[in-house]
C-alpha cells in the first residue's frame, strides 16, 4: 500500500464538512444547533438519546455546507478557465470558439427548497454558444450550477440564476439552462434552442409537455407528504433562527411562509404512542381487503405484499428518506388475513417518526408478525437524502435492509423464493 | 437572495482542491508539476501554450486529491458513527442491530489503476450483517469505500481493502463487497451471501457470469486503447517521480510495470503531423466501404455516419475522455464517397492528441468537409473523466458539442432532420 503518512490530513478527513477552521464555534453553527434542539423537543424527543444527541451538530454542518453557495463567487470559478479556441478556419458555419454549441447534460444537483426548507434533487442541462474564440472549461458549468444549487431555491430561480451568471461570466452568444424535476422544465425558449432541445429529446428527455413557468408548486418536496401537524411558536422561532444563520432574510417574500410549511411537514414525524394507534388501525379495518395488484400468492404457502410505500426522516441528519417495503409471510389459504391497507398503515406509522432504516425494518417485521404470523420477511428499499448531500454525492445509490423471523430466518429456500418474487427494479423515488 | 458575505469562504471556492494550506508550495506538488512538464514535452507540446500552461498544476491537484485516501484513516470515519440499535425483542430471527442484513447499492466510485495510472470508474455494492446491537451510519459505508478508492488500486485490492476495513471497524457478523467494472465482479462468496446476491440480481445486476478472481486484466483502462508508443527515459523518470510524490513505492510489485504501461497509453496522444497522416489515410482506403450498419441515408440527400467511436485526452487535466461522433452531410446519390473507415480514421486521428472536445468537433468538421462536401454537421458526445474526478462527481453527466458548415448552419430543417436520426441513447462509455 506504499508509504503512508496517516496523521496528516486530519482536518480533511474527519469532515463531512469542516469547511472552515473554527466552524464548530461560529455563532451561526451554535444558533442552528440550538434551533434543532428546540425542533427535536417539539417532536417529543429526548435530545440526549444516543442516536440523536449529535444530530443538532450534524444538521448544522449539513445545512451550512448545503447552502455554501451564498459565500461563493462565480467569477472565482470562471476566472482562469476561459480558454482560447479557434472557430472555423474558412467557409460558412459555426464551430469551436465561434458558435459551436456546447451542451453538458445530466448534471445531478442537490438543493434546498426555499418554500419548505426540504432538500430536493434536480437534473440540470446547460448549453451555451461560445463567442470571441473562447470556451469555458466544461467542469466550470457544473461548478457554477452548484454555486446556485447550494442555496435555498426554487427551480425557476435556480435556472435563472445559473443562466444569468453564465451569461455575465463567459459572455457567450447564448446560454440555456433546463432543469428537470418532477416533470417540470424551466427556462426554455423553443425558437432559439431547437438543437439544444432536440439533443435532450434524443436522450429520452421529453420537453414537449413541459411548462416553462408552472403556476403550482408541484416540485416542492413538502407537497409529497402531508398529514397536518401543529407546531408551537418556539419551533417557528427556531426555523426563523436557522434561516437567519444561513444568511437569509426571513422576510424575503418567498420565505415568509417557509417556517409554517417546513413545520407542517416536520410534525409528521413527532414521537407518538404505538399501542393507541395500532388499536385504532384494527378497529377500522372492516372491508379493506383490496388493492390486490401488488398482493402476491407465491407457491408453498408464501404470500407477499410488495411495494408498500413510505416516507421517513433520518434521525441522524433530519433529512428525508423514502422508498418501498416488501413483506413476505406464510398463509395456508393464500389470503392476507387483515388486508393490504392495514399493512400499509403499519408501514406509514413506522415511517412517520425519526428513524433509521434498520429500525424501521425491524419494527415493521415485529408488528406485522402479530397478525401475519411468526414467519415474516421484510425488505425495505430506500433512497436517502443524506447520501446525496453533505459532500457524499452518491446520487444513484440506494439502501436495502432485511428482517427475517421464524422460518424465513432458518430456511434459505423460502427466503430465496420471496426474494425472486420482488419487482426487478426499484422505482419509488427515482 | 438574502444577505451575502462573499469574501469569506475564499479558500473553499477557488478550490477544486485546496485541501491543505500551502498546497501549491509543497514539494510533492512541485515535483508532480515538474514531471508533467517533462511528459508534455515528450508529446511534442509547447508547455507555454495557453491551453496547457496551467495543466501541470491542474494535474498535480487532481492526482493528489484523487489519491488523498492514503492520508485518511477509517477509524476517524467510523468513530462516532456506530449507533446503538436493538435486535428483535422476541421470537427467532434476525433484524436491526442483531443480524439485520444492510446493503448499500450502486455507490459510484472513481479510482486510479495501479497498473497503468489511468482513472477508472466502478460501481460498488456493500453489505454487512450488524452484530452487538450496533449499526453504522449508512453514509460511512460510502466514505470508507471512497478512502480506498482514492488510492492507486486494482478492483480486487479495492474490494479486499474495503471489506477488511469494515470488518475491523464495525466488527459485524459478516461483510461483503461487490465491485462492478467492465463486467467483473469481485469478492463474492455465493454460499454466505445468497440474499445479498439475490438483491443485487433483482436490481438487474447479473452475477452468474462473474469471475471472482479474474486472471486477465480486462478492467485495466489501458487495455481499451492501444497503439504502441515510444517514450524516453526522462518520461519514465517523470512517472516514477509522480508515483513517489503520491506516497507510493515504485518498487511495489504491482507498480513495477506501471510507468511503461502508462507511457504506452500516453504516447498515443503525441502531437503529430496532420498532412502526412491524412495522405496516408487516403492512400490506404481501397475497398474499405463497409460497416453500413451505422451508415445512414436520410431523405432529401442527407446522409450520415453515426457512432464513430473515439478516445481522447483532455489537455486541461490529462484525463481521458471518450465517446462517439455523428456526422451528417449531403450526397445526391446517397453514397459516402470515401467510405466509413476513412471517416472513422479521421475521428481517431483527431482523438489521439491532447484535445478539448470543442476543438475535436471543429477539426473533424473541417477535415471531412474536404471529401464529404461543404455541408457538414458534426455532433460529438463524450463522457469526461474530469467531470467525475476532482470533487466534481457528476457521474451521469455527458457533453455534446456541435459544428455546422454550409447549409447545416443556415437550414434549421436540415439540422433537425439529422438530429432526429441520432440514436436515442448514448451508450459509449456507459
Amino acid at each position: 500500500m506504499g508509504a503512508l503518512d496517516e496523521g496528516h490530513y486530519q482536518t480533511e478527513i474527519e469532515n463531512e464538512v469542516n469547511f472552515e477552521l473554527g466552524f464548530e464555534d461560529q455563532p451561526e453553527t451554535v444558533a442552528i444547533e440550538d434551533a434543532v434542539r428546540v425542533l427535536l423537543q417539539g417532536l417529543g424527543e429526548d435530545v440526549n438519546r444516543e442516536g440523536i444527541k449529535k444530530t443538532p451538530f450534524r444538521v448544522a454542518k449539513a445545512l451550512r455546507q448545503g447552502t455554501i453557495g451564498y459565500k461563493q463567487k462565480v467569477n472565482d470559478i470562471i476566472h482562469g478557465a476561459l480558454f482560447p479556441e479557434a472557430g472555423l478556419e474558412g467557409g460558412s458555419g459555426q464551430a469551436g470558439g465561434v458558435g459551436g454549441l456546447v451542451i453538458v447534460r445530466d448534471l445531478d444537483l442537490f438543493t434546498y427548497c426555499e418554500s419548505c426548507l426540504l432538500p430536493f434533487q434536480v437534473k440540470c442541462h446547460v448549453g451555451y454558444v461560445p463567442s470571441g474564440k473562447r470556451v469555458i472549461g466544461l467542469s466550470k458549468l457544473s461548478r457554477v450550477a452548484d454555486v446556485f444549487a447550494k442555496r435555498l431555491q426554487s427551480p425557476q430561480r435556480l435556472a435563472d440564476e445559473v443562466r444569468t451568471a453564465l451569461q455575465h461570466g463567459i459572455k457567450p452568444t447564448g446560454v440555456a439552462v433546463v432543469l428537470q424535476c418532477s416533470g417540470v422544465f424551466e427556462d426554455q425558449d423553443a425558437d432559439a434552442w431547437t438543437d439544444f432541445l432536440s439533443l435532450l429529446k434524443f436522450r429520452g428527455i421529453n420537453v414537449d409537455n413541459a411548462h416553462p413557468r408552472p403556476s403550482d408548486q408541484s416540485w416542492c418536496p413538502s407537497q409529497s407528504c402531508g398529514r397536518p401537524g401543529q407546531a408551537n411558536s418556539a419551533m417557528t422561532n427556531a426555523v426563523l433562527s436557522i434561516l437567519k444563520s444561513l444568511g437569509e432574510d426571513p422576510l424575503r417574500e418567498e420565505l415568509v411562509g417557509t417556517p409554517s410549511r417546513f413545520l407542517k411537514w416536520f410534525m409528521n414525524f413527532r414521537n407518538s404512542n404505538l399501542e393507541m394507534k395500532l388499536n385504532s388501525f384494527v378497529r377500522s379495518r372492516i372491508d379493506t381487503r383490496s388493492l390486490s395488484g401488488q398482493t402476491g400468492n407465491l407457491k408453498d404457502g408464501i404470500c407477499s405484499e410488495l411495494n408498500l410505500s413510505f416516507w421517513s426522516q433520518c434521525e441522524h441528519h433530519l433529512l428525508p428518506f423514502q422508498g418501498v417495503v416488501h413483506i413476505g409471510y406464510h398463509s395456508l389459504d393464500g389470503v392476507n388475513p387483515v388486508g393490504r391497507p392495514l399493512v400499509q398503515s403499519v408501514v406509514h406509522f413506522y415511517g412517520f417518526k425519526l428513524q433509521v432504516q434498520e429500525r424501521l425494518t425491524r419494527q415493521i417485521a415485529e408488528t406485522v408478525s402479530s397478525f401475519l404470523g411468526e414467519d415474516i420477511i421484510v425488505v425495505v428499499e430506500a433512497n436517502h437524502t443524506c447520501m446525496i448531500s453533505r459532500g457524499i454525492e452518491k446520487f444513484g445509490s440506494n439502501t436495502a435492509t432485511f428482517a427475517v423471523l421464524g422460518r424465513f430466518s432458518t430456511d434459505p429456500a423460502a427466503r430465496a423464493k420471496f426474494l425472486q418474487s420482488l419487482p426487478d427494479s426499484y422505482s419509488a423515488g427515482k
